[in-house]
Order: structure tokens, then C-alpha cells, then sequence
């Protein structure tokens, strides 16, 4: 297959990466890094991404941030970040993708734990988490031509361990190995608006 | 207690007031309509009712509304319009209401049965769900002076056969009785950071 893997530098595209490359020829996307550079926050340049990959078989995206802080304290502009840079994004891909994944193909998009085993400061990120698992539950029952969508939704994985020390304390930190699978059997797997916990390995 | 009951005109607002009204002191909101008029999509008017009602014990909030229609010709605005008319006006009905719940008191937001059983053209509607239940869920841990968050999450309900008729077959159309009773268990009970679903009944 010929998958593009936006976000491909981060802890999770990296894992999702490592789980494919040896069987499918991986287009790597970056804001900075990988084959293309993309903006997912600018529609035209997810539109420009794929006029440069013409026609795949699969899409994941293992993009995303937004505010982390006390919710008494949260302004409406910062709970919006995780929608505009972590779920607008992400829904983006689908709806600007569909002419370019071939029939059967799939999207896979990234979610994670903090809408079912959230830490302080994290109502931002619960939300946006929420809304990209509500979406490919809903959105596969509109696909056409035999698209799959389905999100991988993962612990914090040991790869972050450093990055985010002292914010998991008490959760599992997960291996890319098991990441790693979740997205291999969203990809070449038959399931459709699936949630794909990740919460152990 | 006094309760804030926003959105208190529709089917899902109605059947909250049913259940409470019997014990509680009721301030019905609506655009329209109730005892104060507000526009939840303007952040100075949840701003000015709050200054209007002054303190209560809990906020109950039954409003939104969002796009519906194939994911294939979804455009990124439409797929918005459910985040900034059914999450954002609810989410920002908690964050500029710390200064008005009192001690111990309560926020019941509404989500609904379209991120776990969709119909065919509620991708954003899925979305908005699932982000109103990820919220709550991680707001909970965030919440100061034993102040409770949680999100009722319904079915069709059986007042709402007539209006979309067709669009919910083989869904089971839920009484406003039992509907109520989940913002009865919301306000009334004890549980915080839940997503109670409305199944049957």
C-alpha cells in the first residue's frame, strides 16, 4: 500500500512509521520534516499535499495540540486550541482526502486517553479527544467506495516519558510496539469506526 | 436549590424542567423565550444572565444544534457549525459560571446518541457529542469547591418523533420521564465527570 503518514516526526507517527515501513511504501509528512511539508492547520496546504501524493491507499495523522491548564482559569480561546489544531486538522484530511484515497482505503486519525482517564488541566484535550472519536464513529457510516476511518486512541507512550514527566504519574506509558499495532490493524485491518484504545504493551 | 435551566423551550430542556421543577426553583432561559432571554452563541450574553440571575446551585444546559448532511460534501464549516453552536456556547456556560455556582453545586451539559449509535449524515453532530462527553469527563477533575460537572446523553426523544421523523428508525424513542430523571440524577445526585445515557425507558 501506499500510506501517507502525516506527522510522521512525533512519538506517535514515529511508532505508527516503524509498525509499516517494512511492508508499504510510507509518504512521510512534517510541518518540518518528511518527504512533503505540510501545514494541517491550512486547508490549502493539506489540499497541496495531496495534489504532491496523487492517489494512496491510506491516510494517517498523528498531529495535534492544545491548552493544558486549570479550568477556572481557561479562556474560550484557549479551550478552542485542541479543536482548531487538533480535531479541525485531522477532519480536514478526511474531507479534503476522499478524491484521493483509492476504494477500500482507509483514514486513521489519533486521539488519546484524556477523554477517558484525564489529568489536571486537561478539559481542552478531553474535548478535542472526544470530538475525533464521536467523528470516525459517525463519519464511517457516510464513507463511500469502502472507506474505512477509525482513531487510535493511546496511553501516554514511554517514548514522552521525559516530555510530560510528572503530568502521567500512575498511568501506564505504552510501547511504540503497541501503538504500533493498533495502527497497523487500523490500516491493513477490516474494522470500521472503531475507537483503538491503546492502554497496555 | 435555584437552577438555571438554558434551553429550557425544547424537548430535551422541557423534560429537565418537568423533573425538577416539583422541588426546585427554576430560571428558564431561551433565546426566545422562558423566564430571561439569552443568545448562548454570544459569550456577553451568558455573561449578562448570569449577572442577571446571580447565584444559584446548578446550571442545566439543553441547547445546541449543528449541520447534518453526507461527510463526502461536508465542508469544513459545516462540520464547525456543531462545535461553535452546541460545544463552544456550552462549554462557555461553565467557564464564565465559576463566579455564580455555589459551593457544591452543578453543571449537567447535554450531548446526545450520535457519537455511539449515528445515523447516516451526523459525522459533526458525532463530533460535538463525543467532545461535550470527553469535556465533562475531564473537567470533573478540574472542578473547584465540590462543584460537579457531568453530561446527559439521550436518545431520540419520543417529543422529537414527529420533527424527525424517518431519520431515527429502528432507534428507540426515549419518554421524556426518563430523560428527565437523568438530569434529576445529575443535579440531584452525586456522581460528577459521568456521561449518563438515556437508552430506553
Amino acid at each position: 500500500m501506499k500510506i501517507i503518514v502525516v506527522g510522521a516526526g512525533g512519538a506517535v507517527g514515529q511508532a505508527a512509521v516503524k509498525a509499516l515501513e517494512a511492508r508499504h511504501e510510507i509518504i512521510s509528512v512534517g510541518r518540518n520534516s518528511g518527504d512533503l511539508h505540510a501545514d494541517l492547520d491550512d486547508v490549502d496546504s493539506i489540499r497541496a499535499m495531496y495534489r504532491e501524493t496523487g492517489k494512496v491507499d491510506a491516510v494517517v495523522s498523528a498531529i495535534g495540540h492544545g491548552h493544558f491548564g486549570a479550568l477556572e482559569q481557561m479562556t474560550a480561546e484557549q479551550f478552542m486550541l485542541g479543536i482548531h489544531h487538533k480535531l479541525l486538522p485531522q477532519v480536514n484530511l478526511v474531507l479534503e482526502g476522499f478524491d484521493y484515497v483509492n476504494d477500500g482505503g482507509s483514514f486513521t486519525l489519533t486521539s488519546g486517553v484524556l477523554n477517558r482517564d484525564p489529568i489536571r488541566g486537561s478539559a481542552a484535550a478531553g474535548a478535542a479527544n472526544g470530538a475525533l472519536d464521536g467523528f470516525v464513529c459517525a463519519a464511517a457510516v457516510d464513507m463511500p467506495r469502502g472507506l474505512r476511518i477509525n482513531c487510535v486512541s493511546p496511553e501516554v507512550l514511554e517514548a514522552s516519558r521525559e516530555r510530560y514527566d510528572g503530568f502521567f504519574n500512575g498511568h501506564y506509558h505504552v510501547s511504540d510496539e503497541a501503538v504500533g499495532l493498533a495502527f497497523s490493524r487500523a490500516v491493513e485491518g477490516c474494522q470500521t469506526g472503531q475507537v483503538l484504545i491503546v492502554e497496555f504493551g
